[in-house]
């Protein structure tokens, strides 16, 4: 042999070095839901899954359009089916020409027709998943860093790091600055690379951000360009959530900054879309890179044999964004419905004492908790979650699992799910923080606390810390309980 | 800085080394044909493509069967759009129960019942393209390499090697044995790499052979399985064209052999199957992992977040393949007419004293023109290669481009095409085995010879050598020639 056997040995180090991320409470409230979920009428007391950034508001308003355009729409109609052959033989990494085309018009409006979009610069990824891959394999090599402004969607980690080995480093933003980028942040995280040698080859941004719901001024935008184009690396905007802006200011894209001032290089400026949170499909797997370097395009193009969109999917979303007064309705009526939720979501909030970051897009709020931690640390705010998903049965994300290095805030999604489930959700918070939890959802008679007033002083029973440790049986069995792909 | 600046050095050396492999006289080929497509009416001496392994024989079975079944076959249906929401809102990466199961009693019809495979043991990828990767990504670190029967699939570099920096290494088949692997042939290529401080890290076979169009005799295959156990090493079988077994001897899949023995250890044994060949759905990108270890299955399902397939298209699928009937009828059916075509194009070939080596699936013929060669060389074969699809307009591949070492070969395709196309094809071939290709092709007068007899005579027209020679701009254009994704 020459070499050493060990189970280790057979795997590559990516499949065995833990890279995947999965063991991060992020996927554990996942799980917790997943052992317990909530129904409305089979299982009541269960877990609500307020840790998934999906948009379910408004599917109404595409399944009309399909019901009206039964041609159009799919390969599988009486009226469709001549399409069939030619579709489903279809594997040009290309692209449909009309999939491309409605994809770039729908980013357009999205931007208030403020910027024009290419189709022939649209390059196909398996969703924004497999678009943060691959721009990760065409700009990095192993041990290379993108700069990444904390807190940050948790699956970066997965998706930009995983099997390329490139690296991210933190910005760090405050509170106390409602978590903004400052040119000091990004100079002292350059800086801080290059004390430890490690070559940064970009910027990695979410506008708007994940988790904040809060989207980027010109002033910041116009800072992260003048920093990426001095130092001659790159700028990844990733802006899968651009089209659930719901109220002012509006959305500033990054194409709109780079096409009004020439002094910026295109050639380092990359955008990442998707259709999974603006049009609420993340079934479908549609991510796309809009990147202005022709390299990156072919590039990333030839890699994009790996994640193609289905033909199929390609068909109906090419015929569905084609009809631009559908998407002006759906983009008009679907924001409304976003803030009409956010509304009702904060509102029930404020009324129990809980603030929020105030946000204007994105499909969750970020949750200040601070005064309810036991402790004002990592395991404080570790406990408080675990009570949250355990007792409270809110599946909620705990900002250490954002890479937040401030204990107390929560990612909550308010857009998963429907008006009643919401309301359910506030209930079981006012209860909460009204000390009378256990009588309402356990059914038990302990005594009632304000918790907001007297802080937490909950001892977490044996069960759960059990759980909360996840055996590595759990994590590798292909009977592991099931795990959505992405949020 | 502290780094000099370059365009390569702003990307990364994935993008910028080569190792998408695309400039191959196999890719040339597609590049031909898109600038100059046969069309019978609207460009008759157009090239007729017969570089694409595509089974474009059974559509009708599929549309009929969709046409009966509107509820089942898709969620844009009046009929089935009661599920268009949970479905559009899928992204658990274990894919659809439905799914799973259709797909796992597809590749038990195709064994004929000998074998049985667990649904949760079906990880999904972005086609076979994307599986490989995964599989590569899992088992191999950058440098290690999997030993390949040659000659093979040319993409194999692409999807293997590319991003994960794993490498191919030969093990050398010849024409005198059938292109058979040997025992001594696998030895050989074991104690080169080691030669070479190369470590193994397994075996990587088609079966159906791409391009040979053979299926694997038991022998060969428990050579195969004993030499990999015995070197602790993974073996991978690609069987994408498991249902295009079309005579006997019937098709063996490695499952057969491994279930029925227990001296083999299932840890180091991975399947790698897609719906593109068999059912002639490329574009629906649904690639398979079946993996008997089950740390690969939980890290491949992890990785399929890059490359799941589209929950619109599982769904299709996965209520197409419940329906038993239906699937046996297509098998038979399909099988039927690609013996048939087969025969047709193998018997025009004889007519005119070209033989193919002996093949009972795939959608291809290994074909041998060996004595067409002006010189019996690597430079001759593409010197052959380049009249083919120049002037007699026929893209076919050359057995170089898929690392075969004899020159002479040639893979040509017959299941993408109508039975019109078909004959005309054949009848270029008969004109140019018979020298006549000028006259009628070209509307040129010149001397007719029968080049079987004579041996090739001809100089290439400047303007072919020019086009060969693909230019950067090309290669790397956004709006390069459309080159689908895989074959």
């Amino acid at each position: 042999m020459g070499f050493e056997e060990s189970e280790e040995q057979l795997l590559s180090k990516v499949a065995t070095n833990g890279g995947h991320g999965e063991k991060s409470s992020y996927f554990d409230g996942w799980k917790a839901h997943d052992r317990d979920p909530y129904h409305p009428t089979e299982n009541p007391e269960g877990v609500i899954q307020m840790g998934l950034a999906e948009n379910r508001l408004s599917h109404d308003l595409m399944e009309k359009w399909i019901r009206k355009n039964p041609a159009a729409a799919s390969i599988c109609t009486e009226e469709g089916i001549s399409q069939f052959r030619a579709v489903a033989n279809f594997q040009d990494y290309h692209g449909l020409p009309l999939f491309r085309e409605g994809v770039a018009k729908l980013m357009e409006k999205v931007r208030g027709g403020r910027v024009k979009f290419d189709p022939d610069r649209i390059v196909m990824s398996g969703g924004a998943t497999g678009a943060q891959e691959t721009l990760a394999f065409c700009l990095a090599n192993p041990g290379d860093a993108f700069l990444i402004p904390v807190p940050y969607y948790p699956a970066f980690d997965r998706d930009f790091c995983w099997r390329t080995r490139a690296r991210l480093l933190p910005i760090h933003c405050h509170s106390s600055n409602n978590f903004n980028i400052t040119s000091s942040a990004l100079e002292a995280a350059y800086l801080n690379a290059q004390k430890s040698n490690i070559r940064v080859k970009g910027v990695l941004i979410t506008n708007p951000s994940n988790p904040l719901g809060t989207t980027m001024d010109e002033r910041t935008i116009r800072t992260l360009l003048s920093f990426t184009n001095n130092k001659r690396i790159h700028l990844i905007c990733d802006e899968i959530f651009s089209g659930t802006v719901f109220k002012p200011p509006h959305f500033i894209s990054l194409s709109e900054i780079v096409e009004s001032d020439p002094e910026f290089d295109r050639d380092l400026v990359h955008v990442v879309y998707s259709l999974s949170k603006d049009l609420g499909l993340p079934g479908f797997r549609v991510g796309v890179i809009y990147s202005y370097n022709d390299e990156v395009v072919a590039c990333a193009r030839k890699m994009s044999s790996f994640g193609l969109v289905s033909s199929q999917t390609q068909h109906l979303l090419g015929s569905m964004l084609a009809d631009e007064e559908f998407t002006s309705n759906y983009l008009a009526e679907n924001a409304r419905r976003l803030k009409e939720r956010h509304g009702v979501f904060t509102d029930g909030l404020r009324r129990v004492g809980i603030r929020c970051l105030e946000g204007n897009g994105g499909l969750f709020c970020w949750m200040d908790l601070r005064s309810l931690l036991k402790k004002a640390t990592l395991e404080g705010e570790l406990e408080l979650w675990r009570v949250i998903v355990n007792e409270v049965k809110l599946n909620v994300s705990p900002g250490s699992s954002f890479h937040c290095a401030e204990p107390g805030w929560f990612r909550v999604c308010f857009a998963n799910m429907d008006d009643e489930t919401t309301e359910r959700a506030l209930r079981r918070i006012r209860l909460f923080v009204n000390g009378e939890i256990e009588e309402v959802e356990e059914k038990k008679a302990k005594k009632k606390k304000n918790r907001l007033a007297e802080g937490l002083r909950l001892s977490l029973p044996r069960r759960f810390e059990e759980e909360m440790v996840m055996t590595p049986r759990l994590m590798t069995s292909p009977h592991s309980p099931l795990v959505p792909a992405t949020i």
